[in-house]
């Protein structure tokens, strides 16, 4: 059940940090936009930072509140000797512009915390991530966490993975894409899967990962079943390297709608 | 059991035609070093191609022998109409010297037979190969085969997969390749398992795959138990992009040793 912003004193912080509530009001000042809602979800979320951790720094239009606000509280003393650990190379561009000190998991192998968004949640919090590009860095470091936060608008809550109708990206090697995608169609051609390689510009030229992959996106008319028994066939192709299903790997997530936000735990 | 070569006719016939018997010899006319008796099994491998058919070619010192082969039968109109799939630059380029006609699985996404060596084979015909580094251009040709012949000599047996000593190869994403070494090692610690990147040159520089990755290779004290488990394990690992253990996939496995030819099928 989400718990309206004027009645829930976490909430309203999150929303009054976020600059969305004014001290003296009890109501929303505005009708809220999805990027309001993100923010108010990133700025609840960063409430679970303490100082002296190490964390794991999503990618996205979610994420990128959550790193900001991060780095509002350091540089205001409020968090202390925290060590960021970015999933792209644009979080980290953007986390060394707000001031937070970077590592790599090479050197920091366990992370206390990661908060990211998610392209789909759904009610058992498996995720769909990387319609932004990143899902790899993001599978390594959001596996290597103790506590992965997962920050969304109420968009994203679907019944089931792939239900959106959006894509389940597949990050796959440039050798023989089309071979490798015309496997991953056959591999659910029950579930009405349709797969296609990701472009970008008005060329509709390749879309190149941070790893010099291709993103192969997969569309599905019906439920694709066992997600786990999907994720083992996918990783069993051999032209594949990582795919955006998160399985078991959340264990909060944060959704901001317009009555209010819903924080659910594994 | 092995079939001597004065008194097998295919295999003496291979023999032959590799220039290692001659045709009044009824013993082998010096004795075999490992290069003759790849050769030897390459050229019996070789009998098993027709013309018209898609070939998946392989890489390293057996699979050249092959390669070598079918483009002097092609030159010599014994066969015609093969298209060649190579499995690493370096085989596309020694294609291409030897007038083999290629093209990729892009085109041809079913191929008729392949012919590739093998670093380990194991009882049940289970392999491991990429120590020559092209693992995962392989694992999508030879995954594509309706055929599938390894060339081996017999040097490269073992009782089980790992059991050589040498190297179970694993390839894996630059990005934090270290996170992923320790992984790998954590995974198989009961089978004493060492993870260590590949290196070349002077320099210790990492080796760098056709498909920009690095090699981890890893190497077992003890068995490691069921094969497919293994598998599954390391392709869930996010930095992972392939390993080098091929399960059932060889349907014939020829080996050469001293004292003839095996034929294995599956």
């Amino acid at each position: 059940m989400a718990i309206p912003y004027p009645h829930f004193i976490a909430s309203e912080k999150a929303a009054m940090e976020a600059g969305l509530l004014s001290p003296s009001s009890s109501q929303p000042s505005l009708i809220l936009t999805q990027d309001d809602l993100k923010k108010i979800a990133a700025y609840k979320a960063v409430e679970y930072v303490e100082s002296g951790m190490v964390l794991g720094l999503g990618t996205g239009s979610t994420a990128k509140h959550a790193v900001a606000r991060i780095g509002e509280l350091i540089q205001q003393g409020k968090l202390k000797n925290i060590i960021g650990i970015p999933t792209s190379k644009m979080t980290h561009e953007q986390a060394l512009s707000v001031g937070i000190p970077l590592s790599d998991l090479d050197s920091y192998p366990v992370v206390d915390l990661a908060i990211d968004g998610a392209d789909e949640v759904d009610p058992y919090l498996n995720l769909v991530k990387g319609r932004g590009g990143s899902l790899l860095r993001e599978k390594m470091v959001e596996g290597a966490c103790k506590k992965f936060v997962v920050i969304v608008d109420e968009s994203k809550l679907v019944n089931h993975i792939g239900g959106s109708g959006l894509a389940v990206p597949v990050e796959v090697i440039q050798f023989c894409w089309k071979f490798t995608a015309s496997k991953l169609q056959n591999l659910f051609e029950e579930s009405g899967c349709e797969a296609k390689l990701r472009t970008f510009g008005e060329k509709k030229e390749p879309f190149v990962t941070d790893n010099k992959n291709y993103i192969i996106d997969l569309y599905f008319k019906k439920s694709i079943g066992d997600l786990k028994v999907a994720s083992d066939a996918i990783l069993n192709l051999a032209g594949v390297v990582e795919h955006g299903m998160f399985l078991d790997m959340a264990t909060t997530v944060i959704i901001a709608g317009e009555l209010g936000l819903t924080v659910k735990n594994k």
